[in-house]
């Protein structure tokens, strides 16, 4: 979508709103983008793939049933790859994978397949598996073949009975050097693998993670390339049980399925050997390094992050323009009813939003840089940054995915019940966007890692040993004095720094007790874990905080866009020292009288931001076909499209249901 | 359902967790019903219609296109109110309102109808609206057909462009005296009926609120009975349009629907009368007191209340019942997996939710009771518990249907990925819980409203004028001192009326320095109402902490029961002051020194309440079929139920399903 022309029709009320912007919103455009260049390819994805009609649903999915949402989605993914693969001035601009990220991800992705991809887990975790896991036989083997999309594959790792705790999984493959394969075998129920995308009844293959057994000796988790179904009738191979999990809150057609193995047979040469090997005699070779693996693993965390906040930009867009068509009330008795969006409560609820997507992204971005750092590191066998970059993703991910996840919901609780809708969209942006919580590291989990390290180093600080950046400030703090505060960004990142540093000081020592008193520490741990995961969260709050007024005084900006930046990056500060001020009254950092100027601030925030709201969410440059919402469209054309809608529903065929007819009749008529 | 026997079947975990219970699980079964005879009287309804085959759905709703769904909905709907009708036997059982709104409500409702029942505001709305809104005549009219059946209506209210802000609704019903009739028209279309339930497609019948112009002027808001659709053909009426509005976030077969008028003309006797009227000419007569409609909303609030805690039950019973059988990663290193219920995290999410239903529970009856003593006064005349019972409806409305809502979503997120499965039933409980938020009386409104009460009573207090109970602590309280805090159940409820009415005495103060600088008090109101927001939902968390205080320690109950209550409610206070600690350090009616030892005093709590956890939900004794998840279910046979629901997929009935043919196979062979 190009940038907006005054000529474009919007309902005056838009209008009004877009009449004075403060800043260049393309800058802000090319900001989250990653630069103009960036900005540009994503237009002319959208523009490539969005005027074409083959990806319009011949009826909204929610009429379909299971089965025919499967295939209508099934239908779109498969025209996608085939116009991808045939036309060579595509190729030419998605050429690479980057490219087929965007067209799955949470962008373009969305509007292109609405409840999910079945052919997603194909390119972002199929083909990556064997590209960074297998040796270079086996790349040379099954990449050409998987890239054609001869054969679609899917990654199988969680199980029934296990997730998270990777050691539990009971998936067994075990090596027979009499025939050189591997058996794989699921001993029990919970040994089922469950969940993985596209597995149901798309993939014919899959990576798919085992328990190793050579030799008597189970040597932990190792991937294998398995093969599913006939290449020819694509019916399940014998020894292989699979099928689809059933209907979920959302995210319908990514065909998540079930796996279960008896006895069935594979040869050495479709374990991925890059790190660990099985020679033909069943000698098990170790990797050189076991953390190598970590490197994916903060890939894909990072991923989620920007995926969470592109998820929340369509949610606040939509209620925000929402908010500003629709009036409601009256501020002034006799007045005419106010739009929305000039309530307090509205703007509270929504402009903390806007900055929350700026918070992630600058968080996201520095987390990313560091890890493309240690990539490079990791090559030359340095593993220097890598605890630091594993808690910072692990945190970062848990916190995006629930700032973006419940961020969402108030989005849509923001427009009422209209929000309730799906022709409003936020049903199924929210019920995709919180499905991040609990996959790819639940988030409790994200915190006591974090929370982990932030003992370790503080443990580590104490005994005087020099700490990383990011927890640096675990250090001593100068202790809180009863001196006029500085409530300048400065100064409330360094109150942060104090508060933080104070919580987890506390808690260590709660740890400390325990273990004095005679508990075994992880029964110590336990005992303080919810008060840990709180320190965890602070911690990554405070890292945020830190990056958004990192970004926004070195950045290269204009004045305009610097200056709204600016008031963005405080309110969200305030919001989040308002909402959690015992933390910081409780060590000192602040007084009560400091928290009373800071809501009185906040207030003023609100107000100074509340005229910019809507060109904002424009600068998000988010494509109405993403949005796919009435109440968010560009034009603000709400209520006639919600009509529109709902005369779509194919019980507005005809006056009356044939279920009158047959239930509801006879017991009107009964007696009679 | 029958108390658990021991004989009854259930995996070893929960035998475990079932062997030692500390506490008579009839009596909270009984407690929570309202006594035996309830208990026993919904355990009689739920054991009749439950053993019904009729009311078991062919397969999942879930695979069901969006007409099927409806009607199969309501093929249930039908047979209930035909079964209540044509048995002597259970009529005697549910012969009332009340057994009708069982059938309806969300305990065995749910297990009836999942996702709405058509028929719901025919009984909930259309009926109770004649008989509390009709002259004897009119009730004389329409109650009977309605209540045989002959004719079904719904209630129409919100519209597409107005919900919680009455006086905006744009219907018109002018009235024409040359025929004596009123004539209804919907001047835009932001004016039509947008929601109500079984509007849509199956009542032919409504309550209609409508601006009523009698003489060219406007009198407001009025109560009309329209018919919508010919009583033989079903037909909708010439001027008449209605339909209903696709699909939703949850419910999507209460068939809610819309609905315009083109001058349609309905007699003059269909306006319901009882409080204003329209005589023959035209002359208008106003109601005695205006203020006599507030009973039914009152009413219609507190039901919500109890509604969201019986969702919250079943929702934690699931949760906590799953987190016995599930075990994951490790506490100990090399000792077995640990069952998910032993890490403090999961408790923290869990125990806390059980808490808040006897929370609510008490809260919402207090109400209830102090209701049921207005409607005794209002018919004597008086209303002047009117405005606090008013206050405390919409607070606990806006408070209780926000916990149960959140707090379903921590249940589901707690269950990990297997709670966004629908077989967990997690998700479809989730989306009709979360609904409360913004219908009959969005929160934000409601919060306002409690604010503007207390604003006005803190005022009152300055000036000396009495205040009435709930608020009373308003009146300036003892500064704080430094002395040793008092941190007992009754100390703990005084920090929270300390903290409070500081919070209420700064933030009026607020108020008063805007409006002293020259704003208007409606700006000066919006400019603070972020705030106020905050001090309506602290005080209404105060009165449910001060309800179940108030409950435990002065409730007949055996030693067990009140053993396990007081240290829920214990639990309940300390978590809302921890989680809100900047309240009670702000004003120094808790030190931080106090805060630590609460947050020690938490984590005892849940170790002294995890035995019991299970116990706990199975004395909330809700029925398998309404719980109606695999994960939930009292044998704890969760993996094997998640298995065979999975198979129930329409997509499993072939090993290769059609979409592979026609759009998979194309792409994977195109380029052999």
């Amino acid at each position: 979508m190009a940038p907006p022309t005054s000529s474009r029709y919007c309902v005056p009320d838009l209008r009004k709103e877009r009449k004075n912007c403060s800043f260049n919103q393309e800058e802000i455009t090319n900001l989250l983008d990653g630069g103009p260049e960036q900005t540009d390819f994503r237009r002319k994805l959208e523009d490539y793939f969005l005027k074409d009609p083959e990806f319009l649903d011949p009826i909204p999915p929610e009429y379909l049933s299971h089965e025919d949402r499967y295939a209508n989605e099934l239908r779109k993914a498969c025209y996608m790859i085939r116009k991808f693969n045939e036309d060579e001035e595509v190729q030419q601009v998605v050429g690479e994978m980057e490219g087929i990220r965007r067209l799955i991800g949470s962008g373009l992705g969305v509007a292109l397949t609405k409840d999910g991809n079945p052919l997603a887990l194909h390119y972002v975790m199929f083909l990556p598996s064997i590209m960074g896991q297998g040796t270079i036989d086996q790349q040379a083997e099954w990449m050409g073949r998987a890239w054609a999309g001869e054969i679609i594959g899917t990654y199988a790792q969680t199980e029934l009975g296990h997730g998270t705790f990777l050691r539990g999984l009971e998936t067994t493959a075990t090596y027979d050097p009499s025939t050189q394969e591997f058996i794989l075998n699921s001993p029990s129920i919970t040994a089922a693998k469950w969940w993985p995308g596209g597995l149901g009844k798309t993939a014919n293959y899959a990576v798919v993670m085992a328990q190793l057994y050579t030799k008597d000796v189970c040597r932990g988790i190792h991937p294998f390339i398995v093969q599913l179904r006939d290449e020819d009738t694509h019916q399940s191979m014998p020894g292989v049980i699979v099928g689809e999990i059933g209907p979920r809150l959302g995210m319908n057609t990514n065909d998540n399925g079930f796996l279960l193995f008896k006895n069935y047979r594979i040869p050495r040469k479709n374990m991925l050997m890059k790190y660990s090997q099985v020679l033909e005699d069943g000698t098990y070779v170790k990797p050189p390094n076991e953390k190598l693996a970590y490197g994916t693993m903060v890939f894909v965390r990072v991923a989620i992050c920007f995926d969470a906040y592109r998820q929340l930009q369509r949610a606040v867009t939509i209620a925000t323009r929402y908010a500003a068509v629709r009036h409601q009330s009256e501020l002034v008795p006799g007045a005419p009813e106010p739009q929305i969006l000039d309530y307090q409560t509205q703007q509270y609820k929504l402009i903390p939003q806007i900055a929350t997507i700026f918070a992630i992204h600058f968080a996201s971005q520095h987390v990313w840089d560091t890890y493309q750092q240690l990539t490079g590191e990791l090559h030359e066998g340095s593993v220097e940054l890598l605890p630091e970059v594993h808690a910072l993703s692990c945190g970062l991910k848990a916190l995006s995915s629930n700032d973006a996840g419940f961020g969402v919901e108030i989005c849509r609780l923001a427009c009422g019940g209209h929000g309730y809708l799906a022709s409003s969209n936020l049903p199924r942006i929210y019920t995709s966007t919180t499905a991040a919580i609990t996959y790819e590291g639940e988030n409790t989990v994200m915190w006591l890692q974090v929370a982990r390290y932030l003992v370790k180093s503080f443990r580590e600080a104490s005994q005087g040993q020099p700490l990383h950046k990011s927890v640096s400030y675990l250090v001593a703090q100068p202790a809180s004095t009863h001196a006029k505060k500085d409530l300048s960004n400065r100064g409330l990142v360094e109150a942060y720094k104090s508060a933080v540093s104070s919580m987890v000081a506390e808690n260590a020592g709660r740890l400390q007790q325990y273990c004095d008193k005679g508990e075994k520490f992880e029964h110590a741990w336990n005992n303080c874990s919810v008060l840990l995961t709180q320190c965890a969260e602070a911690h990554i709050r405070f890292f945020t905080c830190d990056m958004f007024v990192h970004n926004v005084e070195t950045l290269e900006l204009s004045d305009g866009v610097r200056s709204i930046l600016r008031r963005l990056c405080r309110l969200y500060m305030i919001y989040h020292i308002t909402l959690n001020q015992g933390l910081f009254l409780r060590n000192g950092a602040l007084a009560a009288s400091d928290i009373s100027i800071l809501e009185g601030e906040l207030s003023v925030l609100l107000a100074s931001l509340r005229p910019d709201a809507v060109n904002l969410v424009d600068a998000f440059d988010v494509h109405d076909r993403v949005l796919d919402s009435t109440l968010g469209n560009w034009d603000g054309n709400v209520y006639e499209r919600m009509y529109e809608e709902a005369m779509k529903s194919p019980l507005n065929k005809t006056d009356v249901p044939q279920a009158y007819y047959k239930y509801l009749r006879p017991l009107m008529k009964s007696n009679l």
